[in-house]
């Protein structure tokens, strides 16, 4: 069954949206070092939607390809090419519009999957502001805040877990590339470099040679397809487990 | 050979950005009748961006997905459920920050491809902004402007041309959706019904029953694969004819 | 009568407002070639309203003096001094303001009557944002969607017709400023230059030396103050339809 | 000789732009009591404007013919039907806009001539941003602050001076606009009534009721052609050496 | 008792929002000649606050504590080092913020107490844009506006009163800084310069040399602490009066 | 020696500024329990950043008294009455004009003292914004990233961490309260609740209920003064670390 409404009729999405949660992707073009395609995060954020769309007999929505800006410590930052960094304003305008529409139409159930660390507080001031001005629901979620401890350990047994904001490039996201789209990934051109410890502080106009040569804030080596597999299911129960907490209030009134 | 940069690394994309003309599709998710799907016109932009890409040794962007307002007179309006109306200064701001991020990339040469017909004001807008800030060249074409009269003959053979911007979800959108993605067309949901002459000034609030009750402004019954062929073949002949004429000063210094 | 609400006193207006149509002429500061003066599409729209005032007793707001920047293909261009071009969220929000208080005003029917060609997107999303916001019907039309096929023959007798974006300082401006205001057309000073074909694309930053040294797109030298009178009658005859057909709904109520 | 841009062709402007201060007069549209047009604003800043212009072989721009909102303190308020009240923003952006323009056009020196008393930071918040953007020198004034006070004096012979504020539809303005436009002023219909003095501090949301009926805050019936003309030689006057002053620099070079 | 909210737990707040004023204080972060601290529009304006709160048993809100753009005619301009000029919008958007937060916390009556000249206008907006949005009564007052004729006379027995646009880091000023927080006054550094005549017009880019050294607008020899104690008294009584007036309807309901 | 530059001349100010670090507080204003004042985050970055003023030889700006929005996974959200919220674009402006005016004033090393969870990502933004406009270096850092693991240690032996986002109006914030403002602390408010694990999504609209009724999201019970020095001692130590190596560069030059 076809659950993008892009590749809907509008009849179709007629239909579909009066009971179905519809589901979000957020991404980014982005550079994801010498082994991961630019649209790592639209991959991983449609994937999961997807994914979802299955569990929750839910719908998926076309992504939005382009997300805020990189910053060295999550993402590498700007100055590798490639990296196509939005303002901030320019998102929330974005994403409002669009969950403003969607609520036009009469959408009730709205699950934002967002694949791009940065992109966060952006999407939360978007979701504040529309969810004032029309009676929907939002929920807004991240892939990386659902992964309980005894998933992190079996992802990260052969090297250390460097905490979520530099896992950019490195064990889950290259799993979860390697799962969904495999033919994208080319672990041969991975380098293992000297990574250093995360910022703690930010620190502008941003230099050259902060991060690594090749933009990956960790290591990328241990990633595998079975761990890809396990993530995507571990993510997207977490997701399914969150609509039906947050949507319960709509089984019996839809 | 893969000319979207979203499936490149970044080294393959600033290996790329040297020398190649960068294609932007805008396209937006807009009801397209009983028989297209929502995303019609971004898998026409992007469609007609990748053949451009093989004929001038280009490079693709990942498309826009969503656009300006549909208007009644040439895209059925906002009533129809799915279609997904930008605020206009939305548009300009997302395209407006995606052109100064691929300037400060180093690209020189950018094509945007349209394919709603209610970007185009926008997009010169955020166009005209970004290339009075960076050193950019960059030239902005929609489909419907680059089909030569012997061709719209060809197409409109049994029915006649009813203008451009009635042809929404009519012979030529559905000629060239058979050509891209023939499995996302419904030709026995087509429903001939009878259509209006295009409206001569704009009456707001849009009120419902103005535009046909499928959404489609002109009959999309004599469409065919073949005609979207010959479309995507003159379309494309003529774009290329652009970049070569817009870019020619490029060729000897990069 | 005094239909100009600029030279009513507020109580003339108070009166006025509660049944009439509010007619709101939008213009530009650009150059017309040699021969006519700047605020040709002032005049143009301005004097067109003040006609349909009459025909349809109405009354007439103060002009928008300044519109959206010139493109060479449709007005000659940033490129020639005096013309003045207000960026598209600027123009959006002017008009915008101006609606949403007359709305407040309690003025139920506003007709813009659009004279610049490059005007007409930024004003359907004014009229659009404003129509959602307050309880107001308004209608949007540029006078050159109005000439019916006959009527387009009768002043493209001598010379070929060559499309309404290059209709700019040509047959049909020139001869309604014959009409308005004779005394500001200068034809001793028309210069007959050769005419390029449109373009079909839009090619960013703007360069000079695209449209012809005068600014005049075709030729104005069959303009005739007899081709103006005929076609004010017939765009305000035009006018008149389109009003008593978009607000006959008020004529029992009001 | 025709110091409007707005009536002159482009190569009229591009000759006078090198030498000439450009005059831009702005206004408003608002309630002017029962016996003042609506637009007295744009009147008294365009009348002021031309004979500024001749004084210093100037020339003037299309007037602003929209301004910022009425307060009940200084012009009856947005009670009164008929008063257009701009954002304050939009306001900024329009001026701003247009003054960034006419920079780019080469013109190098330029007075606003301001005729409402709410616009006044605004206007200042425009100029301020334009000039930090583009080399270009302008000067904004108000009338009412060029009245030396023996011309207050002989002003308000009969009746107190009620401070600037207070002069809304009062002496000084029925004065100027019977000196430019007497056709327009009905001194029949004005009514004497109770004027309060002037509030210290505002009040939001504004109440109905705090300013007089006819919308008038002090009186107007000493007005006279006579006073109009001793006022505009003596403002233009200020003008004119404010110009000279301002300007000086630009003698020699230009 | 305390009656500033930024030292309250929000239970306290809670109890206090439910029937009393509340007095949010404006000012400005802007060179004060040498003898007068930076912060003196936040101290004079915050000063007032607390002693009006304790009148009206009114509460206080933190300061604003940074102001719209210093001018050279009311304030010594942009061109001393430590002025911080925020743009016009900026300050609107900050105080309409904060009221439509207020209004939505359930705050009924607000008070702005405005210490910086060039805010006031920018207030305004942002009040009347609140005001539109919330059920929200607002008072906008500023020092100047509340001093009687007899109070000036007072102030100015040894020198001449020279206009409330001067009277900056003059003895108003001064001699209420010596009231509030007299260890920051340095009247040794303080310097008799040549004060010239207010400017009738604003002159853009503000070039140096136009104010005195020490951005002083008028003299401060004169100042003294009672003189302070008796303008804050007097300024309190007046705002007193106005919340008392303006606020009345409220005595009854809440 | 006062390093406040609110309570310097200007002349003071224009002497420090030449070579000394200026550190700008952003706090908020927002719930912080039955135990806390409400302006906790302002009273915490302003102390560090005195504290930090005196370890560096640096000045202080006056705070941002208002922040970002409260959310309830991080600081009990807007339901709580004297929560000011501003939406995020109003705090990137103001700071983004902050930055900017101090550039313009010849400032060089800016480092901005968060205390407020929610605010980063838009003090992000206006960093980078101003970066690029500006030559001018700023850094920014939170006071809870510069907690190393043994003071995490120290300051939660009685308690398990909850971690930072929780850590709203509890150990460490109460600790660091006592030590700047003890007299603001009211302990024996403080409520022992049931505190609930941290969301792992945002879910709009923000409901009543999520939070515990005193707005602390985890036990402040084990706070004490002496945990207040430490944090204190240990945060300004690690600021003062990443001053002198963010601005080594300048200590050659200036």
């Amino acid at each position: 069954m076809n659950r993008e409404i892009a590749r809907m009729t509008w009849k179709e999405f007629e239909e579909a949206k009066r009971t179905k949660t519809l589901i979000i992707p957020v991404g980014s073009l982005e550079q994801h070092g010498y082994h991961l395609p630019m649209e790592t995060d639209v991959i991983i954020s449609s994937g999961l939607a997807k994914v979802l769309a299955e569990k929750i007999d839910g719908i998926v929505a076309p992504p939005v390809n382009y997300g805020y800006k990189s910053q060295p410590n999550s993402g590498g930052g700007p100055l590798f090419p490639g990296t196509v960094d939005l303002n901030g304003d320019t998102l929330v305008r974005l994403v409002y519009d669009m969950l403003c529409e969607f609520a036009r139409d009469g959408v009730k159930k709205i699950f934002i999957s967002n694949g791009h660390f940065e992109n966060e507080a952006f999407l939360v001031e978007a979701v504040d502001l529309a969810t004032r001005q029309y009676d929907i629901h939002v929920v807004l979620a991240s892939w990386w805040d659902q992964i309980p401890s005894d998933m992190v350990e079996k992802c990260f047994e052969e090297v250390p877990f460097p905490g979520w904001a530099l896992e950019h490039a490195a064990v889950t996201e290259t799993s979860m590339v390697m799962y969904f789209t495999p033919e994208l990934v080319h672990m041969d051109r991975f380098v293992e470099e000297e990574f250093r410890k995360p910022g703690l502080y930010h620190d502008y106009p941003i230099k050259p040679g902060i991060v690594p040569a090749s933009g990956v804030l960790a290591t990328a080596r241990t990633s595998s397809r079975g761990k890809g597999a396990l993530l995507v299911e571990s993510i997207t129960d977490a997701y399914a487990g969150i609509c039906r907490e947050a949507f319960k209030s709509y089984d019996d009134t839809l």
